[in-house]
């Protein structure tokens, strides 16, 4: 049964040999990776003009130059990272260019960046999402936790059966934004170029005090903006789940991509600015420049409902990556090594799983209102970009390689650009709780070296040395506690003279009358072994057996102590409460210690 | 650490020898056994006189003949109950009382009603003298589920402590609640009497729409002040805790509980009714009694800080009722043999557990707001009353012992009078949710015989029939799944071939490298057993493992699969989540097959 609705969630299993088979088209990758680069479009104007109105509304006109500077970074970044490809064309994840490169601690430092972000990521995008339908739909409200869970339980589902499913299910709300925006853009901009509509003007509820204009506000401002450029090394990481050529079809994408963020973005801020935008607490930036363009028609209707469902589907994008990286850091050791192992569809489905609770628990924790954790997120993308991006360069000038001049300069502009910007975001959204980062990042570093010491370790303490091994059989003494005569434990009698010629029986007397019955019934039936009676005054089974056995095994250290304990198996599920699972008892207090062998031997109990 | 745990919060064990120690004196038992029946003083009355207020003020005037005749009742049953404890010195519950006399299922409707009283009364009593504490603290409002649980926690760690101890514990504020409320009687009829102080008049703001006051009506006042009765059965149930001679003084503890719950009880109906007092909402009658006459003095703290601890402690009674009850059906194969055991400190502790358990679920369900509670216990009560009574004069027509027609009119008396006010109970809260009893008894009654059906038929499958048995060896086989060669396998290997001669090798082929890996080092160590190589096209260790014993067993349908495991101990609990826990799901796949026995073989890493 439970394995029947796995089947229907998830599908039947697929055989290894069909990996090969489960690559994305670069239309299905574009889905895949770029949900979140694309997503980011949806707010990352609206941030920078909400640290623009505290200055007022005059200060509103900075935005441009700003989203031309966050634009620039965007192709930097962009072309950086196409160099990395090319040179890690098995998949040059952050983590595996850092360590390359800057050796396994910065590696380590990287990967804990991402990994956060990953999980930070879906929290965020999940909850922002449910956030735009809760407002459309007031009356769900009360129910945003519940969405969420149910959003990332059936990403999860989707993400586990299979990279490909995967892919088909979210291209088509990914695709759908993308459209709507173009449209959106293209006929805002025709209206103002060639109709010369000025649609509208500074509301008269705008704040219209002017403030001085310092620089740490315009720098807040591109940092808050910055978070447009989150979800760019998704397809650097996720190279190997292309059709081949893999790396040139990951250039292709990943150009794409930024082309249509660039385009989205800049068209985003222009319009903004000449529909004199404002900020507004109940209404979102994207929502007002439809709203202006179209009115309130079905088109406005679509580029809402598609900016909700490409934030939902931005945690999909963590979903490709967080278990591919995973799994290649617990391939080296750093992580539960369960997270590297193919589950039944071919994904990395330990991870997949790992990542949809873990989400869960923070969306629970905040209730589903994740605006405190943004600031978080920001850090560890730009801390990963830079450390991704000096590795580059030092890779080039260790390989030095045709043509690596020109790769070399493009790497170091991404790098130094990218290393400002964490220094900027750390410094402006330090209190905003950016600080958390500075502490969590090393924790988790510090946590994969100590796996990685226990993997190396267990596995030296596990190896068989020499040609010689010593295969005697080992001594053993089989002990055999009984609650009784009964039809079991004679059948685990019968088992125990098969596998030893040394049986003693064990005996607790909790009850002097029930002792002197089950001892003359072992004397009737003249049963072949001897009989051992512990005392228990204080009625308990347990702890006299633990204690007979302690002793017998200080008696002979080099000595493996069978426990072997008669157990029925009632009929039905709800029988086994109305017995005591002394078994198991058995088993719990004496599991610690490895020369106590214990066995139940079983029977069911007729119908 | 879990152990010094448990010693600290319940004390060392105790011999079983210690049993007769642990009885109560007659000081002891009256608050052990008492405090049930004395807290429902604190709330009758205001039960008849929010009954009659909803037919006008003048109708309180009805509080008078009301009040007499729940004394007379009171003294009714109690007279009854001293004939139960003299014909049954050995505890003479309703259920046993009622299985002697009118048959097992009598006996076990009694236990059922009984059994669902009890645990109504803890839920309720602790509930509302949680709810007397926030009403004096009104900022502890909010976390009333907590302190109703916090309680529940505490009764039952003091319960399971023993006895003597938490006889010792509860006759403090039991006595304090007594002499508080003696002292309120007597002041108060002093001045009435002598001074002829009438304090007060009906306040203007007092209902003054007189109605027609029915017949229904006053049966209504009458079965909501039947309440008082609750807990007088308690002493007849717990006969064995008292010294000896146990049944004498049994009687005379249930004599001096009646006449402090009669005085009690009348004194306050008279001082309600001189003092003109309205039931009403925000404070409690004998909050307004005490007002009347200390004034808010600390005379008056003290009877509000006495009756909250009261009610509190109403609770306790059941937890001496309950886990014996639970015991003596337990024995008779009703209920689940755990709870007939003794505990550490000779108490019933599971019986003490599963009642603390079960309140804490229904408090947390009701959200510590338990009225609706209060309708459902009375149908229980007196149902158990009747039965019991009933049972009592069958008892005295079968045995006709010197003097038993007076005591067979004494019981015929209590049965005629508890039966009627079952009826009118019933009748008059049947909508109220009394309803719901007439469904869960015969459920329980159910229950309690499926289980006895099922021991019985796990003790006849058990018993070992004749006296000639077979004892020959079972022919067992032996495999020996291995994840690669360490010295872990070795040494189960060295297990394997201590115990049989036909041991078989079995590896997974998840991975045709590592396989080929493995079969070189088997084939360099020359392994004295044969192995056989399982392939695994979907990567699960499981499936092709659980495959091939069926197989065997199938081939071998008499021959015992004994199934060695190799596993390592990590140092640390936290390892754990780093290794598959392979020889757990191997168990959990294969634990439902009879004739395979599963056996790991254990290795601590070393340091």
């Amino acid at each position: 049964m439970p394995s029947k609705l796995r089947r229907f969630l998830i599908g039947d299993p697929l055989e290894t040999s069909q990996l090969v088979h489960q690559r994305l088209s670069n239309y299905m990758a574009l889905a895949v990776f770029s949900s979140d680069a694309i997503s980011s479009v949806a707010y990352a104007t609206e941030e920078v003009l909400l640290m623009l109105i505290t200055a007022g509304v005059m200060a509103l006109e900075l935005s441009i130059p700003i989203s031309i500077a966050i634009a620039a970074l965007f192709a930097i970044v962009t072309w950086s990272y196409r160099q990395t490809i090319h040179a890690y064309p098995s998949g040059g994840g952050s983590y595996i260019v850092a360590k390359d490169n800057l050796g396994t601690e910065a590696g380590l430092v990287a990967a804990a960046a991402l990994l956060t972000d990953y999980v930070l990521t879906v929290a965020v995008s999940v909850a922002s999402g449910i956030a735009a339908i809760t407002s459309a739909f007031q009356n769900l409200y009360p129910y945003r936790v519940e969405l969420c869970l149910l959003a990332v339980t059936f990403i999860t589902i989707a993400n586990l059966r299979g990279v490909r499913e995967s892919g088909k299910l979210f291209s088509i709300p990914t695709y759908f934004f993308i459209v709507t925006m173009f449209i959106m853009v293209i006929s805002g901009l025709y209206k103002i170029l060639f109709l010369h509509e000025s649609i509208r003007h500074y509301s008269p509820q705008a704040n219209n005090i002017a403030h001085d204009v310092g620089i740490f506000l315009i720098l807040r401002a591109f940092a808050s903006g910055c978070t447009a450029l989150t979800g760019i090394e998704a397809i650097s990481n996720g190279i190997p789940a292309f059709k081949p050529p893999e790396p040139r079809n990951a250039q292709k994408t990943l150009t794409t991509m930024a082309m249509v963020c660039i385009f989205m973005f800049t068209g985003t801020a222009i319009l903004a600015y000449q529909l004199k935008i404002v900020p507004h607490e109940t209404e979102t930036v994207i929502s007002q420049i439809a709203r202006g363009i179209f009115g309130k028609n079905s088109l406005y209707y679509c580029v809402q409902v598609g900016t909700a469902l490409i934030l939902i589907l931005a945690a999909n994008t963590s979903f490709a990556d967080f278990p591919r990286l995973a799994s290649i850091l617990a391939r080296a050791g750093f992580m539960p090594r369960q997270m590297a192992s193919y589950g039944d569809r071919l994904v990395f489905a330990n991870g997949i799983i790992f990542l949809g609770f873990i989400s869960c628990i923070l969306l629970i924790i905040f209730g589903g209102s994740t605006h405190r954790l943004i600031p978080l997120y920001a850090v560890g993308v730009f801390l990963s970009f830079t450390m991704s991006q000096t590795g580059m360069v030092f890779h080039w000038l260790k390989r030095r390689e045709p043509g690596w001049h020109y790769s070399i300069v493009v790497n170091a502009l991404g790098a130094l650009t990218t290393g400002i910007i964490t220094g900027v975001i750390l410094v402006t959204k330090f209190i905003h709780g950016a600080w958390i980062i500075i502490i969590f990042i090393p924790v988790l570093v510090l946590l994969f070296n100590r796996i990685r010491v226990h993997y190396k370790q267990t596995a030296a303490s596990l190896a068989v040395s020499g040609d010689k091994i010593d295969i005697e059989p080992l001594k053993t003494r089989v002990f055999f506690p009984i609650s009784g005569i009964t039809t079991v434990s004679i059948r685990a009698l019968r088992f125990c003279l098969s596998i030893s010629n040394d049986v003693t029986g064990i005996y607790i007397n909790v009850n002097q009358e029930s002792t002197e019955e089950v001892q003359a019934q072992i004397d009737m039936m003249k049963l072949p072994i001897p009989f051992v009676i512990l005392d228990s005054p204080y009625r308990s089974i347990i702890r006299p057996l633990v204690n007979f056995i302690d002793d017998e095994s200080r008696k002979n250290p080099d000595m493996i102590i069978t426990l072997v304990i008669p157990e029925f198996m009632p009929r039905r599920w709800w029988h086994y409460v109305l017995h005591n699972q002394t078994a198991m008892v058995i088993y719990a207090a004496l599991r610690g210690r490895e020369n106590v062998v214990i066995t139940s031997v079983r029977k069911q109990l007729p119908k």
